[in-house]
């Protein structure tokens, strides 16, 4: 199978789980509808608002909104890519885990991503972040193999971290998910150079749908849900508006662009012994 | 002192030594009487053409085109980043070096940077290009103390391996300079986002002088010799001409933006287990 139609589901969450997921689902649905076989949804999308809430709405995985979005994936025979919502462990540990689930067409969950990196950042008068607050990292490199390939989950502040990408592609991930909530502030100068470069220094497809507008955080968010190919060209990117974006990939192309130009394979390992 | 002038030499280096070095003198000159206090040539300045010649124009380090180009860097007392040329070791090995030398305004070479990645490239039409048929590869990570800062060194098809700029980073540095002979057909997609992505990710300085032109290689040069600040943001580019580029910059803004977007802290070595 060389190609694949690519659903990118860009929202807007508010503090309403409950809306926020069925809004969720409805695109999906229509993303589904017009074809698209592996369907993203951004970080997030349960709900975004303040800790409390966030506390309020985390889910036990699995749990409820994960088999109800196992049972969306099954209904409409797609890989689902359900960017993030807030899981909760109970093991003493009050901090929730920022999680992404992929499911396949048969509605199992096949990966489960818990966000390594936490964005605690303040930028005076523009952003306001203190992830680590309610949320404890992750310590897993995830990848997982599917109908298209192997694929690699990543979130959002992720990106900052070339260590990442480069790990997903030595695992032999030819496509990463970046399901993000990036803010305004920082992607109108951060998002699309550092989602090319990732494309462009692995070799491999990004995928990134992303949130919009404000959510009730402490910032705006950048939205321009982006799909770049691993030659660095932006194939799609979304509008300023809640939607779907659908994009049809070649999967053959990966290994074109690494054929002319091996930089993966040119690596020293041997010389990077500090980092 | 939180400002520092640099001085881009962009040039379109051919077969002809001599005159390639004269041209490349005289660059340097104008923009230290311009103001520059730190001036930078691309990779290759000395001479671009087949393999024979390559291997005709190597000198040994020190040599007389280190001495001379020492002597031109007290002669304006400016730093001098001689973007590189190739250097021949009386070892054996009939192999080159693609070697970049930094001089003080006392005309000292303080560092001295082995190409580590070889650019060995093949897009059909488009490029061709086999450094490994005359070169060796470097392997040792460089930085530099300077008045202005420790500076990081790197050359050219480098900038495809994060793990450099990494480490760069790591040891301390906040400015990094990648002189270039980038190709044009990879430089439309490909110069700009990792460049910036190198800047933005690890907080630093990007400087990068470039050849332009043809030079009788297997490719034409891309030019657009660039200078990016610590948030991402190009400060100044070369237009498609030879010539000098010049911009201050203000040395605090590193602290500044690494403070508010502390991502270089919030790496994860731990996990980044097998990169």
């Amino acid at each position: 199978m060389a190609h694949l139609t690519l659903g990118l589901i860009q929202t807007d969450p508010n503090e309403d789980k409950q809306a926020n997921v069925n809004s969720a689902i409805k695109l999906i649905g229509e993303a589904a509808t017009a074809g698209a076989q592996f369907v993203a949804l951004p970080e997030t999308f349960h709900c975004r608002g303040p800790n409390e809430v966030k506390f309020a709405t985390a889910e036990p995985i699995p749990g409820p909104l994960s088999t109800r979005l196992g049972e969306v994936a099954l209904q409409h025979g797609i890989y689902l890519l359900a960017g993030s919502y807030n899981e909760r462990v109970d093991d003493g540990d009050p901090r929730l885990f920022n999680t992404s689930l992929l499911f396949d067409p048969h509605g199992t969950a096949v990966a489960k991503y818990r966000k390594i990196h936490l964005f605690d950042v303040v930028i005076d008068g523009q952003v306001k972040a203190q992830e680590s607050s309610r949320n404890r990292p992750g310590d897993q490199i995830v990848t997982a193999k599917t109908d298209y390939g192997t694929v690699g989950l990543s979130i959002c502040y992720d990106l900052r971290f070339p260590e990442v990408y480069r790990a997903l592609a030595l695992r032999g991930a030819t496509l990463t998910f970046v399901p993000s909530n990036f803010t305004l502030y920082t992607g109108k100068d951060h998002w699309e150079p550092l989602l090319r470069a990732r494309a462009i220094e692995n070799g491999m497809y990004i995928v990134a749908p992303a949130t919009i507008g404000g959510g009730g955080g402490g910032f705006t968010a950048y939205g321009r849900s982006l799909v770049v190919d691993p030659w660095g060209t932006v194939l799609a990117c979304a509008p300023d508006q809640v939607g779907v974006t659908l994009v049809t990939i070649d999967l053959n192309r990966v290994q074109k662009v690494r054929e002319s130009l091996p930089s993966l394979a040119h690596r020293r390992p041997d010389v990077y012994t500090d980092t």
